[in-house]
């Protein structure tokens, strides 16, 4: 076994998640499409900063490339993250469960785990929206040789985000922690109005329309 | 320089996406988003077939997966491919001008380049178009513990096959062949009609919601 997959070539993991084993799985699927979302938004802004040409929008290449890169470095550690988690709720289902003590340990571990299991995809989720704000930027601002690249970046990071929330839904309902429960879907609603459904992938997309190749 | 860009770590394409290199581009993320999604419809198979409890879709579950593994191992290739074209068109642009038969050649090279960079972005969408499906399917009919991974397949493949027809787009405006042109917009359109927007990612996550862990 690897320490991580992000070691694995690319045609492993694909086949990895291919595979009849539980991960890599749709959570580090959705990690890494954003971290490729991340990667594209950096690459537009890499051939648009230091440029005569792009001077009027340096300062704003220059911002959304450094976050970017941040970022891209983040969702690419919660490829592992999420296998990680995994891993931790397999390994609290095997706790054996023959006292009391054992089960009281076991529920915990269990809910310990449920509660990684959430915080991950959460994390990706809210990453993907700010990778969402910075791919319209991107695109709007862009060298245009290369901003149909910003808007493939705002369609992973769309489709990373709607797989991040639904893993965040389908595990906040087991967490028995209502305050935490409470707190993630505060989060999940902060989510869904920063990036209004749509609208950032559209925006990117429009501005492909209108100034590609300019 | 490797083979095939298949054969990188996932974190050095990843980092290969936003350095300052135009290969790999949108088009390979793209169509690697393809190849992930088509990895988890296969997976949510895997863990359908060969079980007593879902004797009932047995023959549905490993139809998709026979197709799904194709799908993936297709849209592995074109991560590959879209690397190819984009070489052809920088090879055709190096080419020299000097005399008029130069250019001749070199305007013929750009046009066949051009087409070439058509041609693996729409066999992406198409692929994707019929993953989508699959995907839906899948979430329909697979095991429920996984189907959340099938729906995370749907929001892949929508994403792809959004990106891929941004691709197709840009590229077919600049085709002199105009017999070509017009197939490739006839077979956007078959997309287009096949998916219905956003339908079947949304039929995809309604049998999450429906069926998720029952």
């Amino acid at each position: 076994m690897r320490a991580t997959v992000l070691d694995q070539s690319v045609r492993e993991f694909s086949s990895g998640l291919a595979a009849k084993q539980p991960t890599p799985g749709g959570g580090s699927a959705a990690a890494l499409a954003g971290a490729l979302g991340a990667g594209l938004v950096s690459m537009v802004c890499q051939y648009t900063v230091g440029r005569e040409r792009y001077a009027d929008v340096e300062e704003a290449a220059r911002r959304v490339l450094a976050r970017a890169d941040e970022l891209r470095v983040e969702l690419e550690q919660a490829v592992d993250a999420d296998v990680a988690a995994y891993g931790s709720y397999s390994q609290a289902q095997s706790m054996p469960r023959e006292t009391e003590a054992d089960q009281r340990e076991r529920h915990a571990a269990l809910q310990a785990a449920l509660r990684e299991s959430t915080e991950v995809p959460l994390g990706v989720a809210e990453r993907c929206a700010e990778l969402l704000e910075l791919a319209a930027e991107a695109a709007e601002i862009g060298n245009p040789f290369l901003i149909s690249d910003a808007a493939v970046g705002a369609e992973m990071a769309a489709a990373a985000l709607a797989s991040a929330e639904l893993n965040v839904r389908l595990n906040v309902g087991g967490l028995e922690d209502n305050a935490f429960a409470g707190e993630v879907r505060t989060r999940l609603d902060a989510i869904a109005a920063r990036v209004g459904g749509r609208e950032l992938v559209d925006r990117a997309e429009r501005a492909v329309a209108e100034r590609a190749g300019a």
